[in-house]
């Protein structure tokens, strides 16, 4: 293993430019931007202007100098990212209640048949969500898929259990341990042949992966804006559907936001005849201005170029594992192709937990590095090709070794944080 | 009518050193506390060092460091404000969703008939949520009570009502459009004896007026943060749930922030067993940090002081409208008893519209006074007993009396902008 080559690589690298369009603390490296994105320079600006100008200043007069369109601004960007249409994104609530909302208005809409289908790979509040709905709706419990091991979803099942029982699938595009990234397009076009649909959750792939929502027939899907988008803690989460689709479905909670005229305060609902209608409350601003810096970084770099640049790093970083770390007990828990992988890798070992805060310390060998500990023996490094560099994830190795080969992770009390 | 009798007034004020708390434009007159608080000079270092210190430099540990405890502080601080328990308050997603949540997990309960009650005072967002409810679960459309004039419900109607078909209310404890406040001790009562409930919307009362949940037998409430409480552009809404009934009401929206141990990621949804099961998603920290100082201050100010306040200057305010400007034809909209009187005050006039834009725009004889415009006839002067002293209302009225002699309203176009 050799830093001249980590440097090298580096020095190639036509995105490296972008690390510095974001707040970066020389002392560590952050290896967590699938849980929570860095904070973009320029969000800093646009927020302290929202604040100090817009609120303090203008007050409710913002609301028709900008606020109104903010929401309309961000979707127009969301939904170039996402090779959608302008008007079939919706930016607002988070992304349960987004997922929530899809899945009510799908069951409503009888487009089709009244079953629920998700797998142990998708996220557990995605399948939270459509549990409460089929328990309220005393239609029959989700199906949940089970594979045979943790790292790959096996197609053949998804596929015989939409033969078995054709109707509404929930899936996470990238799954939050493996990394694993479903076949988009040809899961698609299977359950369109057999009157399905997949709403896709979108939260660990948007960003740092290369998504066309409309090449690859996707009619439905929801996400987050605070992973590899970097809109900023507990940013608004957006929703996605088809324009095909859209003028079948009714939003179950029917907020003012959704109306055609929401300040005409008329006694009846009239829904907004296009993607509006998902609004259903006063948009959360604060949290909205922080999305737009990250939209636009992203924008110029190109998700072509950024998901280029996740696949060589996730490369790099695999066989450096497997170069290094055998030895030592670690395996790898993503997938091998790159093309069935999202942009973080997955380890397991026995001690996860506390190698994963020997990391976080830092020591006199090694910069405190930030990844995350998912229960019960996962760790898994996020690589953000917007800030994340290839020395970063070198040093990261290197730090791997030093705390495998000496066992200083045996130093960690067993306390666990709340989030990890 | 005299500036001295107003500069004597605010000479008595005990609460007029709050005024500094916030952000204040020397060249303006704000009368629209009741549509968006003012910003707290200490929201600004707040956020700013949730956005540089917490998301830019400690970015996800911050979870851990402040953002999971962050509700919970809020909640506590608004319970006491609201006279309720700490854990029957929860601060999370917007008021037409917690509205939601609470009416849709009432009539799954079956704690009450499926019987839905509103009137035509109340907020037109909680009226489409509640029909948009009804027409999902097939249950019969909400009785709407229509009264016999827009200033003052008849109490009679709404017992007529309960008694018809008892089952679930949904009133705005202060009225939008005419300042109504309801006897909310009674009615709860009222409606206690007869099987039924009432979700009190507080969004126009809350911080202007004091409010004792707990006395007053109030089982379940939601409303916004945005107007009295100063909590900033779509502030977070709140929910109340009664500890009586906590247990018995499951929330519809299961997102994985609602479960009893979110971070175990564990397959099954195990609701928490106290308020925090009304949570779904990850909540917009950047909005929710917005609210702190203003629950602070109204704590120091206390809600009686408050009210007290309040009640003297809409006392004065109206006075005034009916002293200077009753041969203007201009019509007091608001309910004469201050008992039943929130802390705005509405009045009536043909060119209202005009009117409105002509005293935002200012004047040599009159600063810029902001008050807001309600279709078709009306025009709303919120009184934030935080910083509105008495010489803006005198001031208020001498601008009103300058613009119908002069009649230089006529000067104004007739576009109308989105929020008015």
């Amino acid at each position: 293993m050799k830093l001249k080559q980590a440097i090298e690589l580096d020095r190639k690298d036509s995105l490296k430019k972008y690390k510095s369009h974001f707040l970066n603390s020389k002392k560590e490296i952050y290896l967590n931007g699938n849980s929570l994105g860095k904070l973009p320079i320029k969000s800093i600006k646009k927020i302290r202007k929202t604040i100090d100008y817009e609120w303090g200043d203008r007050l409710v007069r913002s609301w028709n100098e900008k606020w109104l369109d903010l929401s309309d601004n961000l979707e127009k960007k969301l939904a170039k990212i996402l090779g959608a249409k302008k008007r079939e994104v919706k930016i607002g609530d988070s992304t349960s209640i987004n997922l929530y909302q899809i899945v009510f208005s799908l069951l409503k809409s009888n487009l089709y048949k009244k079953s629920l289908i998700s797998d142990s790979f998708n996220f557990p509040s995605d399948n939270y969500i459509i549990e409460g709905i089929s328990s309220n709706f005393n239609i029959k419990n989700p199906t949940i898929i089970n594979y045979s091991q943790d790292i790959s979803a096996e197609i053949n099942l998804i596929e015989k259990a939409i033969k078995k029982s054709p109707g509404i699938l929930c899936l996470s595009l990238v799954s939050y341990k493996s990394g694993w990234m479903y076949p988009l397009k040809k899961l698609n076009d299977y359950a369109k042949k057999n009157n399905s649909i997949i709403v896709w959750d979108l939260s660990h792939a948007v960003g740092a992966t290369h998504i066309d929502l409309k090449k690859t027939n996707t009619l439905a899907a929801v996400g987050c804006s605070y992973k590899f988008l970097n809109g900023g803690p507990g940013a608004p989460g957006f929703l996605f559907v088809d324009n095909s689709i859209q003028s079948k479905l009714e939003n179950p909670i029917k907020g003012w936001f959704g109306h055609k005229l929401p300040f005409k305060f008329s006694d009846k609902y009239e829904a907004a005849n296009n993607i509006n209608k998902f609004d259903i409350g006063t948009p959360g601003v604060l949290s909205m201005v922080g999305m737009e810096a990250g939209l636009d970084i992203i924008t110029k770099a190109t998700t072509k170029s950024i998901r280029k640049k996740s696949i060589s790093q996730s490369e790099y970083f695999i066989s450096l594992i497997n170069q290094e770390l055998d030895s030592y007990n670690v395996k790898i828990e993503s997938p091998r192709d790159p093309l069935n992988r999202g942009s973080h890798v997955t380890i397991s070992h026995a001690e996860s937990w506390k190698i994963c805060r020997t990391l976080a310390k830092g020591s006199k060998k090694f910069p405190k590095i930030i990844c995350d500990y998912r229960p019960d023996k996962y760790i898994r490094f996020g690589i953000s090709p917007l800030y994340t560099s290839f020395q970063d994830l070198y040093h990261t190795i290197n730090a791997l070794i030093e705390i495998l080969k000496t066992e200083s992770y045996k130093k960690i009390k067993k306390e666990k944080n709340r989030v990890t």
